[in-house]
């Protein structure tokens, strides 16, 4: 697998602003498309930026209405557009009871739509990579998903093997298959195992311990911070996190970035930064329709990506032209 | 009561585009606020737009998903501003179910929910004005609305008064209350009633009597026209309008203003407009975030406001500074 993107469809927390939408971040992984939770107006977000890409997969953490409310439009306009892929819906117990009240169901649909429910420890095996929920703290069974890139085998070292005198092609072969040549044995010639890339995504919750072992060493981790640290209290209460409990979750896995989302219009973004960077330097809060790369690990660090260097999906998306967009809506259309 | 204005909070159908969201449409009477249907993504049109106004009553024609799944997330954002007043939500039978499914019934919000469903014929009586449902043709039950306001006494003809020796206070007054003034009697020296201004909106159908019936001299018809004239049949069949279909209504109507609404991005916007002008000269196609103002009928003819025209109803309100905001968006916030 080459690329990994997470593109972040809706920042926004609870309630949309002006300028976030509700949860939503899609995950691109060269051809396969999992979006992760799907707030009201999630479809709009996506056509408004990269265009309606053609998901395999939706995942839903919780049940609260700001993070599957998109579901019903969004799974309604894919079959308008005469889809004819099977899509997957997977969130906690409770989904399909949920699904089915809005009419979304198993056999509802033009298109095969499959609706599964996992447990902590599920996990769903994609070409190249799985997706695993873990439980978290938040009001009622709340999930947050592990995406974990499948390791690859260590480099072979061609100059190393010429020196124990191996240069024939089939005996590397043999021992990049795992088979001694001679006396030479792999390790000597072929590095460590190079582990997969892993993203983890929190969804609500207060600061916890099973997402710090989910997030251990990862990537990215795409933690929420609803609150501020003036208002800790009413993130306990809640069982949200502040920005700087989701700081120290980063900081206590040792990931490589830390992106905050579920982001309140109640502060000034600078402020959730500020709080989370205090703790966690390498934290950033993604807007609407950045994206963050996360390149090989010997290729560098994650890169948070404006709407320019963001691949639209679809001929006849907007490229992200939300200005000159909203500026031509205001002459005739 | 002074202002009535439409505001086109969605004017998209079916399938939310860059530029116009799932059907919505605000009126404001003076300070009431009536929402007539509520797609995904109804509360963030008006967050970046006029504001979230404090609503009075919510209106749904029809239960398909793109009219109302903006309900739950609105209802939930109104509570968690703290919101005190009561709100009433009306629709066709069958609405209550279907809300309940997704959680929002009397009893369940922090503020007082009146749910009711309505038949042809049932009207809810405001402070100057009611609105009234009537049967439109659509796949299941479908209603449209009627907003009219109260008629107005005529008006008191001074100078014929005076030419009949009525000039005192009292004299008038007892005139004006219907009374006889020794031989003169009030028809000499008040002219005819003036009837209210009357909106009529048709939700999702096929062009049909009775709307045409409930618009006659309407001085606003708020129309959908999904389809244009090559796709008739289909509009036949999923029992939606073109958009000459919509233009007959509003002419045989005699309507003064033809707002065309729930339009598809399938066509150009000219070709929906050329095709309800060729019929119906006094046709408008809204964009999101226009709205129309209607006038005393002595003082003109509706007019079509652009956003820079519309009122903000709420401090803090982005007042439609779409493409500064989005451009904004894209430095640090």
């Amino acid at each position: 697998m080459d690329q990994i993107e997470l593109f972040f469809a809706g920042t926004g927390g609870s309630v949309p602003t002006p300028r976030r939408g509700l949860p939503a971040t899609l995950a691109r992984l060269d051809g396969d498309r999992l979006l992760f939770d799907c707030g009201e107006g999630t479809q709009r977000q996506l056509i408004r930026s990269i265009g309606l890409a053609d998901l395999d997969a939706i995942f839903l953490t919780h049940l609260h209405a700001d993070h599957w409310l998109g579901i019903p439009g969004l799974v309604r306009t894919l079959e308008l557009r005469g889809r004819e892929k099977a899509l997957d819906i997977y969130g906690p117990s409770g989904t399909a009871k949920q699904l089915a009240a809005v009419g979304i169901a198993t056999g509802k649909t033009d298109y095969e739509l499959h609706i599964s429910e996992l447990e902590a420890g599920d996990a769903i095996e994609f070409d190249g990579y799985e997706v695993e929920a873990f439980n978290v703290r938040h009001r009622g069974t709340a999930l947050g998903y592990t995406l974990v890139e499948k390791g690859r085998p260590g480099r072979f070292d061609p100059e190393r093997a010429a020196e124990l005198g191996i240069t024939d092609g089939k005996e590397i072969a043999a021992l990049v298959a795992g088979d001694n040549v001679r006396e030479v044995e792999p390790a000597e010639v072929i590095g460590e195992p190079r582990p997969g890339r892993k993203i983890v995504i929190s969804g609500d919750t207060a600061p916890c311990e099973t997402v710090e072992v989910a997030a251990s060493g990862a990537d990215l981790l795409i933690h929420e911070a609803t609150f501020a640290d003036e208002d800790d209290e009413r993130a306990a209460e809640t069982m949200h996190s502040t920005a700087r409990g989701a700081a120290q979750v980063a900081a206590g896995a040792n990931v490589a970035m830390l992106a905050l989302t579920h982001i309140s219009a109640r502060y000034p973004v600078r402020k959730i930064i500020e709080e989370a960077e205090a703790v966690f330097p390498a934290s950033v809060v993604p807007r609407d329709f950045d994206a963050i790369k996360i390149p090989f690990a010997e290729k560098g660090e994650p890169v948070l990506l404006r709407p320019d260097d963001v691949k639209v999906e679809q001929v006849g998306a907007p490229q992200f032209a939300e200005a000159a967009e909203e500026g031509s809506a205001k002459s005739e259309n």
